[in-house]
């Protein structure tokens, strides 16, 4: 194992993909989002949850990977998703992201198939994990049985990372339950990086060893949750995590992606970012005029780059 | 909308899928398993959960279809699964099994966002159909909500059967939940197909002016199910449904997947059939054992085509 790829830590954004009007997804406009996000100290988790990225083909996601390195994003900041239902598109994905120098990758299990046993899963990535065959692999497990309804028990992380150290090397924990993210945080695993799935855990998550946060809301407003990373040492820290949680708390009472996406619409006036693959639904005209007020009133705004 | 494409009715299979030792699906073993059924009565619902569908890759799913149509296998007996997590997933392979004549396609819901709305599936549906803009298409709904955890709802139904009249034109429903299958049955509507999605509720299904059944057992026990389906006006239709069951109950002991692969292989004497693709498990070998013990011990047997 060659320590040629750093491990991540910080703020990473689910990154929103932008849609057109036929509903294919805009590269450009992907790879335009993707600056902004690098330039306010976000991390680029792609084809996440809140990327829609379980409503793209693997062509699409290929594409997409292609056009951000062509773009000039940097590969060292890229973790795209790349856990798929079959075997074969995950193998795929994941050749694709780490022949395309992606610092790493965020996996969900297969996630289909319910009540599969810890040596399913086990097995699972193993296979991804040989058929990938590459020094090069980083993998961040990615728990998020609210949505996959699969979840990664404490001990199969125990034992993925004890039986492939230096290519599994970290986990996106989106269980929304912050005991089973100290759970792990307790088993004091050697570098191994745990990032919450939201800045809600973000303060928490820092004090207990953590490596950081992967979340949604990492699209609308990077620099502040940045800002605390940097920062959950000082005095200001617990109000720096209030401040996140009253943004959070508005956007997350809409629809989350499209609520993500219409923040994203006004800040680049361009009203095409509003557009969601089915089976989500964007923002109902009357829903994204609450949601900018609700905004307005707490002086919530993106900032330029 | 053209009458050349007759609506399904009696008993299908969601033919479990052969893998090699390199877990790649074997075309030609499944075109034999295939061939069986066909002279058992049985029709082929290719890529249905059972047929660890979800495990495949577009590429390979579309390979397959073309096999089992070079294979010799009628299309207007194929009712092959087509609905992925991504819309272009589901256009694609749902124009391929048209194009290759298929009788109908059985499509979920996408299926890892969670929470969406009727609208958003809605949209779903009437998206693929308007892409794929073919008079031959005929989709079997897939409401299987324990393994999918995304429901198609009776209202959600009524509106695509009625917005896509001859398109839209019958359901499979795997709630497990016969209230749910009554309610569908009970709206009346004109010559729309509804399956259950176990042999369990075959009598009940036809009784209450029901198509037949979309059952995993169907896989092994094909000729005894057709039989009640054929005869279920007869004095003999509750025992029959009973002798049904006490096969169901002993497979659905154990992991249903794994178990029917066993099956086949004892059957056909090839212990390759016991390959599953991760994140599923084949039986362990005191497992299988047991299975056959139990199987024996009510006198079950495979027949010869």
């Amino acid at each position: 194992m060659t320590d040629n790829v750093e491990r991540f830590s910080g703020v990473l954004a689910p990154v929103v993909t932008p849609f057109n009007d036929d509903l294919d997804p805009d590269p450009w406009k992907l790879v335009e989002q993707c600056r902004w996000l690098l330039s306010q100290n976000a991390g680029l988790a792609v084809f996440g949850t809140n990327s829609e990225a379980n409503s793209l083909s693997l062509d699409e996601k290929s594409m997409l990977l292609h056009r951000l390195i062509e773009g000039g994003i940097p590969g060292e900041r890229l973790m795209p998703g790349t856990g798929c239902c079959a075997l074969t598109d995950t193998v795929d994905l994941t050749s694709h992201a780490v022949e395309l120098g992606c610092g790493g990758v965020l996996m969900l299990p297969p996630f289909y198939y319910k009540g599969v046993s810890d040596d399913g899963l086990y097995r699972s990535f193993a296979e991804v994990i040989e058929r990938v065959d590459s020094e090069d692999l980083r993998i961040y497990l990615y728990n998020i049985p609210p949505v996959a309804n699969v979840a990664l028990s404490v001990d199969l992380v125990e034992r993925l990372l004890r039986d492939f150290p230096g290519t599994v090397v970290g986990i996106k924990d989106s269980s929304g339950d912050w005991s089973n993210t100290a759970a792990m945080l307790e088993r004091g695993w050697d570098d191994f990086r745990i990032f919450v799935g939201s800045e809600s855990f973000l303060l928490r998550n820092m004090r207990a060893g953590g490596a950081g946060c992967i979340s949604a809301t990492a699209n609308v407003n990077p620099a502040a949750i940045h800002a605390l990373f940097e920062s959950w040492e000082s005095d200001t820290a617990d109000d720096q995590q209030s401040a996140l949680d009253a943004v959070r708390d508005i956007v997350q009472s809409f629809p989350m992606i499209p609520a993500l996406k219409a923040i994203v619409a006004r800040f680049r006036d361009e009203p095409q970012w509003n557009e969601v693959r089915p089976p989500l639904l964007p923002l109902t005209d009357d829903e994204r005029q609450k949601l900018y007020e609700r905004l307005d009133e707490i002086g919530f705004e993106m900032p330029d780059d």
